[in-house]
């Protein structure tokens, strides 16, 4: 069950080492603490491989990335995985530069990642090569939509099976599989995208996740996707008359640190195909 | 009309690549998010030409600088010129020290500003090569008042001419020059200056506007340092007992987020010098 | 009076230069602002040496560490040190890796450091060359409690005049001593922990209250810390059904901002061994 999954997240309080992006990180380190996560932030190539090996996960996040950045990525990675940390990749951008698609592959190649969480721009930039991302959004084109749930599900079971990874592709319907079963989610409001970030604490929160469930990732997985959707649902509506994009951002990571199990468990809309 | 150039941000979602401080970076994404923008953060050298070709405009702030990162404002400021994006130059901190003037003059220089926004001690630093900077607040020496407004006036006037810039002076009274007319606006409320970043952010939604308005640039910046001020004072309207600075930034960034053109129109406080 | 060391803060408006982590830095600025100061961030070797000479004190803080920044560490508090501005530590980490470690011995050998403010963990490491830093939070066998205070007391004193520093302990329990007196308060609330960067801001508001009290520093230090816990006593007693740490973050840097001086003084919970 997924509040099984948060529970174990809130008993074991993980260690999250994070490679983050300067613009969201505050949020990514407030999301996870909501969580019952504890957050850690370092990516100078010097202190990474120590850090990492305190923590229990980590988490890299290509949304701005620096020389110095991407050989900590690397450094981090390779004792991580020599401990047996899970890793989860947001490839921020991927497919709107060179040195993001090209950071990204490498990280692939390089590291056993235990999960990569995009939205479908980025994901296909890695699968294929392509993609249109413009920018830091999905492009619309590419978006998952009930008339191409299919076709994005096989699409997402595949990478997922050649990457052995589980792979999170995030949007109106969300999709998390590890190369065999497919959740697919409709938690969240459209206005999420509209605050600067959701992405990133996600990605923050399920590195928590897969790290309190080492024998249940998929799932763990799902539970922080529809966790972060469902607290999206609810910040949205306890929204007042003149509130916005600001009150909202601090709403949803409010509904994650009040959420408790039932409610996860009944506000989750999920199937798995 | 000013509600023209705010609708024409909402209705092009104008990407904005932002190569700023780390300070406010999360409420500058915030704030273009609210305005119905699109931003983007790169600062590597790397990463910044294939960024801002994706973008429409470029947001430059030199509120912390770092040795790669003036790289990557040059570098992406070329490519923007040739490009034919908009650019603007936030110069926080000229006058307080020797790099930040001198990055400030050499980008003057180098490259071609669409538009110049700072406070008056930042503007006169860099008109004059003088001024009394007070670390990245302006010097009560400085300040643009009643008193001095005719004076203030000629002077912005000019150093747009000179400049070939619009160049926008904000503190009590707001200036917005192109070298011809002069916009005087007296929006806003003096508690703003107790938040970190409503200039930053100011000139991250500014941006958007002068990508949004090609063909009526000067109307434009005058319309986004209206649309400030007037957040700044519907956001002070709706404080309560106990509120301060940290819920008066989130109200100012949701006052731009529903704000209407009508409330902008009847708002706005500015006459045409 | 607790009071006038605060009212000094407010009617000095000192400059503080901040070499902060950038994961919490928004909130140390807008801390900072609350309380009266004003603060500014830099920390690019090139730009420190101008910036910290124009502020009245400086601010280091070692959270997320890069090779420019230590450099820029050394450079400003060398700077500070020659023009009699007061020196604050915060060892984020301390013990957690080698590089924050060593960096913070460097830092106490090289300057003259006015105070030291961290966990007991951190400040443990950085008097014992030991101590069990998990992460960014203290372990919690080295925790101050009231069966352990008179030996952390003690412990203290000798580090403070060892050091010829203040050295603040933040916990359940603060402590402050500057090897002679010390300062034992009881104020804030433990989901202060579930916030990231509340030891930040208190580091921040901490130099600005040192800065603004220069011959009465561990009364200043004793004050901030007072101070900041009593925000988070008075924001929780704020707290609305469904908020949550985010929240629970605006509304301490909200406290800060509209608390008053006889409110600080009847509620510091303090006593002096």
């Amino acid at each position: 069950m997924l509040k099984n999954c948060w529970e174990n997240v809130r008993k074991t309080v993980p260690l999250i080492h994070n490679i983050t992006n300067y613009v969201t990180v505050n949020d990514v380190a407030n999301a996870i603490l909501a969580c019952g996560g504890s957050p850690i932030m370092s990516d100078e190539p010097d202190d990474v491989t120590e850090i990492t090996a305190l923590c229990g996960g980590l988490n890299i996040n290509i949304g701005t990335l620096h020389k110095s950045s991407i050989e900590a990525m690397m450094l981090a990675g390779k004792r991580a995985n020599g401990l047996g940390h899970p890793i989860l990749l947001d490839p921020v951008g991927a497919g709107a530069s060179t040195l993001r698609t090209q950071t990204a592959l490498n990280l692939m190649k390089t590291l056993h990642l235990t999960a990569i969480r995009g939205n479908i721009s980025e994901i296909k930039t890695l699968a294929l090569g392509s993609g249109t991302t413009k920018g830091v959004d999905a492009d619309v084109a590419d978006q998952v939509t009930m008339g191409t749930l299919a076709e994005s599900v096989d699409f997402v079971k595949k990478f997922a099976w050649e990457s052995r990874a589980i792979v999170a592709v995030t949007g109106a319907i969300d999709l998390a599989s590890d190369g065999t079963d497919c959740y697919v989610i409709q938690n969240g409001r459209p206005e999420m995208g509209k605050i600067t970030g959701t992405g990133c604490q996600l990605s923050g929160i399920m590195t928590a996740f897969l790290t309190a469930n080492p024998d249940n990732r998929l799932e763990a997985a799902a539970a922080a996707l529809c966790m972060m959707g469902l607290a999206g649902e609810i910040a949205w509506g306890l929204m007042q008359k003149g509130d916005g994009n600001a009150t909202y951002r601090n709403r949803i990571i409010d509904a994650l640190y009040t959420m408790d199990g039932e409610t996860l468990e009944k506000g989750a809309n999920y199937e798995i195909r």
